[in-house]
């Protein structure tokens, strides 16, 4: 039987994830902001101080079977700083190809940011949903999870584009 | 008269920046959540890597005014990573204190990190507000700045604690 296995990526992942990137912005509906391309995720994320790390899921087929591996999800991190609890983690991304859902694949995808996580003395990591996304919402709150929009309020809040060009008077 | 100066914190700032990271919380009603102390701030943001940047806030005295400069508000921000546009800013806490609310200094403090932003190729920075804390949302949203939770849907979740623990198999 295939089995799952979830990795780091390396550099030359990055034409695979970006295709994934814009799969997942396709399906949160907001892919007219997507703007990356592979060159910059390459600079990015495998220089010698890399802005983000990722981990990918892959299916390995049996042995014996003809085919290579398959990637199927992705889960991209960076490390974060919060003044009450010091250096964490914000999991920007996290997807699994619609095929492949419902087989437990983004819950170990979780379970290694959980793990990445401890092992580098964060004590949290968060994360942003969409509220009608109501699978990936209920499978936070089933893996522990709080949503901390709906339990303390909190509303995320963006500057960019010209408003920001004004602000900063350039 | 007194003038108001936005700088670049120094390791020294740490022990008043950590007082307003306290007195930020209990504004916030959050303040059992604060952990941190000043040995981790000064390790955590002013090291070879730093983990966060800080701008201070400070009344100047006029001249010939007896009293040195007086710290009066904090923003603390970090670069996070999209993959949508790339390498960005998140302000994790901007503060003034109560006393000197009303004056600009948070508006000037949110264009200091616009000019930030813009200066190393940032498209956005975004930040994260209590909804009942209208003052604020009022402020941001009049800088400029959009609500993505009311506008696209989006919550904010996190794991923490013994959830990660269990999640992370340790």
């Amino acid at each position: 039987m295939a089995s799952v296995l979830i990795r780091e990526a390396k550099e030359g992942d990055c034409g695979n994830i970006l295709r994934m990137i814009r799969e997942l912005a396709e399906y949160e509906k907001l892919s007219d902001q997507v703007k990356i391309n592979e060159e910059a995720l390459r600079a990015d994320g495998f220089g010698e101080n890399p802005f983000f790390h990722c981990l990918v899921a892959e299916i390995l087929p049996a042995p014996g079977e003809p085919q290579g591996p398959c990637m199927v999800g992705y889960g991209l991190y960076y490390f974060i700083y919060s003044t009450w609890t010091g250096r964490n983690i914000y999991l920007e991304d996290i997807y699994v190809k619609p095929e492949y859902r419902g087989q437990g694949i983004g819950s170990k995808i979780i379970k290694k940011v959980a793990e990445v996580a401890l092992d580098n003395g964060c004590s949290q990591f968060r994360l942003a949903v969409l509220d009608w996304n109501k699978r990936a919402v209920d499978l936070y709150k089933a893996l522990g999870a709080r949503d901390l929009t709906e339990a303390e309020g909190w509303h995320s809040f963006r500057f960019e584009g010209e408003a920001m060009r004004e602000l900063a008077g350039k």
